[in-house]
Order: structure tokens, then sequence, then C-alpha cells
């Protein structure tokens, strides 16, 4: 009999590797924040022995979801403007919002809550790209997420840092403070290209490739911003970022709504990454981003949230539901995005676009134990004939029973072990007292 | 001091009337099944006692939502098969599996799930068609729901009737079994224009005259059925309905993707009501009904889930986001479908649609006491700005709380007081086992 840290007995597993390995009767051995073994309950249960047994019985074991693009501290603007234009929610709501209240405070107390959020939903890992990102980076290590994340960089003054420059050393400094960090990873994050110039594009360029890290951007969101890029650049974004030597496997573009198929063949060839985020689309208006079609082109997509101030939501549960259901009516065919298509979106290539494929993302062993178990005995996930397509069009967040990250057990039976809910809660309500207060002075 | 049955104190009342009334701190008071008074908490403290006092502190206060279009007993096929074209879906596996599989066993069972389900997303009343409708009726009184249903008429027989005649005759008889009852109203539902021949379809016109009930029925669900129609009929769809006097107050039409501009003129001169399903639409690639122009134009609308073959949810948290979404990104303009429009189409409208409005569907004195209480201290709802975007883009189905339906408190605090879920669900997957095993069967 082997001793482990925690052993799983009982459920349907998923593996979500390439060949889409079901276990039923499952179990999983965590040792330290890896996986171990995985196998049958009969099986190990004469193999291996453990202090912390957990019963997986009516439960579907799956590797934790990546939200693969999220700004976690907007949950502070949730629902502060909707269903209005663009411009007129970005002048009017967003921007005075953030100019007048984003300080560390609101960073690091509006990630705790998204962090709360997301463990709560079965999401593991997220992307992030904000203000005060050292302050997320805190947030996610207490709260025991793993993250990969960049300070947003942009020709103008943030809140944070007044120039460029000062955006460029900053990340340099996260690179340096979180080197070698088990849960957390940097990557350098230029906002977009209609925000950015030539050379800070060319700058954060040289620091990734330094790094050996992601770099990434919000790319052709919208229609109008493609026109804008086209009538600025003189050229298509795509090859425009070819020229400045940023598209290779390190590029993760956010949203492609308009790429065109000279780019979507461009991407595939160079490797580069994307991130898919329907919800956010929808709601903004921005449109209906290709994503069969680049999945068809050999480009790897993951799935994001977005913010909380343009989805509401980061349940990557609806949101797969979403991006199964969107591509069918777009093209009248139901048979796009099938549900597996989503669930691997979501969990093994998430992983793979952010460069973690080797970390997360499948449960197999020697990965890191990023896991949830989500309850089976509710009246709507009953009964039961596909697993997958639970996990798409039944499940939602509010189903995950418990979480563990790296080995670590995050949330038991909907209680969160690492977070003090109530508190976060608290000072997220007194720092959205202020928010509402600023929008009422005069800009 | 009053005594009543029932005293809400605390809480956000939303109303959901035509003014949209809205009490900060409010109060409501239930005397049998009635809401006998709304108001503020501070002067109901001082007016009214109950022996059953409920704290609506931290909570939105609402009208139960309403779910103009489902097909209870479907739960039982819930994830059968996805993510395939509209005829292989429908003759590989929904026609054979209930061809086999449905009788009055899996209709009361598989509608008691639908119960449990609703109730517990916060739905309080439905619009039913299905087989063996009888059974759902006695579904419905058991979970203490409100709910307008009709046995499914069509030329061919049926797992529980013969012919068009004998269809007929079992609708007449449940007419007059529910005459009367508190909860349970009966509907003409025959199923559609390219299922039901003419005469078929002006018998149900006379029987719903006869009884001055709703005529209920699918229409123009997908392109493909208006062309089928068009050859058909030799004519559109709607002046066809026109032709045979079934055009009235009366008539529920589910779907309505491909109306043109001038069927929904001539709904909105008759007063016909529409039911919108996103979700369905979406997952069957059936294509986007033109809701805001419906709308616009008049007609009444009320929004549904359809059945769980076909979403696969009953949630009506998740259809409201939908419906918000989709018209937005279709027409890329996010001022269409705003969250009042979407959530008065899942209770004021959804009653109108239902011809209940004089019973439910708001928040008024007189009305019947059907609404919920959803809890609002949960991270994913913090902070909130405004009520309706927090009900349409954040909430789902598991933050309500506690559901009142006539006056009865049939969940409180998550727990159902009508229903046994454990039997429930094991009955159904009993009833899942059968299905699977009746699809290995050679047709």
């Amino acid at each position: 009999m082997k001793t482990v840290d925690t052993l799983i007995l009982g459920g349907t597993i998923l593996c979500l590797d390439e060949s889409m390995t079901l276990i039923e009767d499952g179990a999983l051995a965590i040792k330290g924040d890896t996986i171990a073994a995985l196998g049958r309950a009969n099986e190990f249960r004469q193999k291996f022995t453990s202090q912390n047994i957990l019963d997986g019985t009516n439960s579907l074991i799956m590797p934790g979801l990546i939200n693969s693009h999220t700004h976690a501290a907007m949950t502070c603007f949730r629902g502060i403007a909707d269903d209005m234009h663009l411009m007129e929610w970005l002048t009017k709501y967003i921007f005075p919002a953030e100019a007048r209240n984003v300080d560390p405070e609101l960073a690091y107390w509006g990630s705790l809550l998204a962090c709360a959020e997301m463990i709560r939903s079965g999401t593991t890992m997220f992307c992030n790209m904000y203000i005060f990102e050292a302050e997320t980076a805190q947030a996610a290590r207490k709260a025991g997420m793993r993250c990969l994340l960049g300070e947003v960089l942009f020709d103008f003054p943030s809140p944070n840092v007044k120039t460029p420059k000062e955006g460029l050393a900053y990340t340099r400094k996260l690179l340096d403070t979180w080197s070698g960090d088990p849960l957390i990873r940097i990557a350098v994050e230029p906002h977009s290209l209609y925000t950015c110039s030539r050379p800070l594009l060319v700058e954060a360029g040289k620091l990734a490739e330094e790094y050996q890290v992601p770099l990434a951007l919000h790319l052709l969101e919208t229609r109008s911003e493609k026109e804008q890029l086209r009538e600025k650049l003189g050229q298509e974004a795509v090859p425009y970022l070819d020229e400045l030597g940023l598209l290779n496997e390190r590029l993760i573009a956010f949203h492609c709504v308009c790429l065109d198929d000279e780019e979507i063949r461009l991407f595939s060839e160079k490797g580069c990454k994307v991130v898919y985020n329907p919800e956010s689309n929808m709601k903004l208006a921005s449109g209906f981003a290709p994503v069969s079609r680049m999945i068809r082109e050999g480009v790897c997509v993951g799935l994001g949230t977005d913010g909380c101030a343009s989805n509401n939501s980061l349940d990557m549960f609806q949101e797969m539901d979403t991006a199964a259901k969107l591509e069918k009516v777009r093209h009248l065919d139901p048979t796009l995005m099938p549900a597996e298509t989503v669930v691997a979106m979501a969990t093994r290539q998430g992983a793979r676009v952010l460069g973690m494929e080797e970390i997360t993302g499948v449960l197999k062993e020697g990965k890191k134990a990023d896991l949830i178990l989500i309850d089976l005995n509710r009246p709507h996930l009953t009964p039961m004939y596909n697993p997958y397509s639970h996990l798409v069009y039944a499940v939602n967040g509010s189903d995950v029973k418990t979480v563990f990250i790296s080995g670590k057990m995050v949330m038991k039976d909907r209680n969160l072990l690492t977070l003090d809910e109530e508190e976060i809660m608290q000072r997220v309500c007194r720092i959205a007292e202020r928010i509402r207060d600023s929008l009422k002075e005069p800009s």
C-alpha cells in the first residue's frame, strides 16, 4: 500500500487528453502538487492509502477550467452600465469609473472577489490583463489559483504608470519578482494595436522574447477597430504584427472577431493562439468570431469570459454553453462546436494557449493536480446520457462541489478554504459605494 | 395590527408592473393565496403580524418566472443526442426514443423532475405541450406549480391517442376535469402546421373557442418548415391561420423564427402571442427569431426554454441572459433587448401570453402570491449597481433561495417542500436505463 496525500475514489473521470479518456468508477491519487496515479476505484482501494480520502461517487471529475481571458478586478464594475453602445459605455462609464477609482486596493479586493467566483464555478487558472497586476498576483497567491497575468500597457498614462516606459519597467519587475513561482506566471500585455504605438509594441515584443514569456493583446474585437487599424496602419492588423516580429507561438490574441481568412492562415502557420469570448462579444455586440473556421485551420483556441463589466459573469460553464450554441445558429449548422470540442477549449486547449500544456489542462500522471468534482445528484443534471453534453448544456458553476489547485484543496463541498468571502464581499461593496459616488461627479 | 399568513420584511422588491416599481427595504404580506399588501419594511413592522415572518434582507424579491414553452417530461431525454442535424436528431433518436418509451409513468416522473428543476431555478408557472398531459397536470398539482398545458395533437398516432379525434376527446376531458382548478389550466395544442391537417386545426380551433381557452402550437421554427408549408399550403403560414379563423388573442405561437414582416403585422393586429426560445433555436440551429422587431410592432412576446432535449436546461435565468445577448450580436446593436425588457418577457409579458395577466406575472395587491427571493450574498452577485442587469447577466437559477406559488411556500432556503427529489431522480434514472436500452434495439 502506497500512501498518498489525497485519494479520490469513485465517480466518472474525464481526462480531457487527446484521446478523451473516460474512466468509470475511477480513482485519482494526489501526491504533493501532482497527480500521482489515475485508475479504477476497485484497484486503488488495494493499492493506495491516504489520510484524505474523498468520495467521488455520483460526480464528474475533470481538469479545472481555464479562463483564458479576463480582467479580474473589474468584478468591482459588474453591471455598472449595460445595453449601450461601446463608445458611450467606455467614455461615460468605464473610463471615468476606472480613472477615478482604480488603485491597488480595488485591484487587490476586486481580484480576490474574482478568484472566489472563479473557484466556486470550477476555474483553476486564469489569464489576466489589468492595472496594478502586482496586486492581482498577490490575490491569486492568496486564493491559491494558478494564473498568467500582465500589466496592461498603452501609450497613455494609467492609474498605475505614467508612461509606456514605466509600464514596461513595471512588467519587468513582475517578471523578476515572480520568476519560478509555482502558481503565478507573468506575460507582457500591450492592450491592443489601437492603443499602443509601434515602438511600444516592439519593446513589448523584445521583453517577451528576453524572458521567453507570452505576449498577449486584444485583437480585432470589432469591425470598427478593423477599419480604424487599416486606416492607421495602411495594412491589415495581422500582417502588421508579422512585420513587428510578433507572430509566434507565444502570441495570445484575445477576441479575434474580425480575423479574415488570410489572417487565420497566418495565425495557423505561425502557431499564434486565440481566446474566444462569445458572451462578451454578444453583449457588446462586437460580432461573431470565426471560431470553428480557426479551429479547422489548426489555430489553437481557448475560451475566456472577458471582464465582469462586459459579460457579467466569470462562470466558464455558461461560457461553454454559449460557445457551443452561438456558432450553430450563426451558420445554421448544429454539428459545429460539438460539446467535446468546447470542453477541450476550456481545459486542454486553454492550457496550450497559455503555454502551460506541460503543467495543466488534462488529468494525467505527472501533471499538476488542478481538478474539480461536479455533483451530479441534482434534478437539472438527471439523467445523464453523455458527460460532455452535460458539462456544456446542463451544468452550471454552482454544481462544482470541490476544487483542487496544484494538489491543494481550495474548495470543499462549496466551502472556500483559502478565502474569507464575507470579508471580500464587504470590502468590494465599500469600493462600489465609492465608484457609485464618483460617477455623480462632473467629468 | 393585521394578521397575515406570511410576511416578508426587507430586501429589494421588483414589482415588474408597467411602471417597473422598485421598493427598497420592502415588505410584502400574503394572505391565503394572494398578495395582501406591498410596502416598506419599517411601516409593515407596525402594521402587520404573522406566524411566518421571512427575512428578505440582501435579497431580490420578484414575481416568479414564467416558462412559456416547454415539454416538461422530456427531462427524461436530456442530452440523449446533441450536436446533430435536426432530421437525424429527430428520426434516429427523439422519435424512436419517444415511440418506445413514452407512457404515463415517464410523463408523470419526467414532469415531476421538470417541476423540481423549475422551482429550484425560480419558475412558478409553465406552459406545457406533450403526451399524457393528464399525468403532467397531476405532477404540477403535486409540485404546487401553476401551469397551462395541453395534449399534443397531430394527424398520426401518439403513444397516448390513436387518432386526432381521440386527441381532441382527451383534450376535452382535460378541460372538463380541470375546470376551475386554482393552479392548472388547459389549452388546446395542435403540434404545428406541418403535422396537423386543416380539419384537425379547425376542430382544435372550435374546441378552444367553445371553452374560451388558448390554442397553442409550434410555428415557423425553421426556414425549411417555412418552405415546406409554402409548398403544402400554397400560401404563407400566418395568412393560412387567418383563413382558418385561428388568428386571435388566444393564439400562442412557439418559436416564430421565420415570421416575415407581414406576418408580424398580422400577429400584432390580431393580438396573437409569441414565445421566444433562443437557447433551443441556437442549439438546433433553427435561426434568429425577429424578437425585437416583434416587440417593436406591438406583439406580446414571452420567453420559454423549450424541452430538455433541445436546450438542455429549464433555467429561465440562463434563457434571459441569452435572450438579451443574442439579439445584440445578431444586429450588432447593444441597445436591443435591454435587461428590463427581458425580465418583463419572463414575468409580466409571459403572463399576458398565457392569458394569466389577471392572476400572476407582477407583484401587486390582489394578484396571486407567485414570487421568488434571490439571495444576493454571493461573490458572483457582488457588487450590485442595477437589479435588472443582475437578473439577466449575473444571476443563475441556483441563486433562488425561496419560492412561493399561490401563497404557498414550495421551496425554502433551497429545500423543496412539495417534492421528494431523491425519489424523483431515482425514478427518472430507472426510466433513462430503459430509454438507453431501447435505442440499442433495431428500428
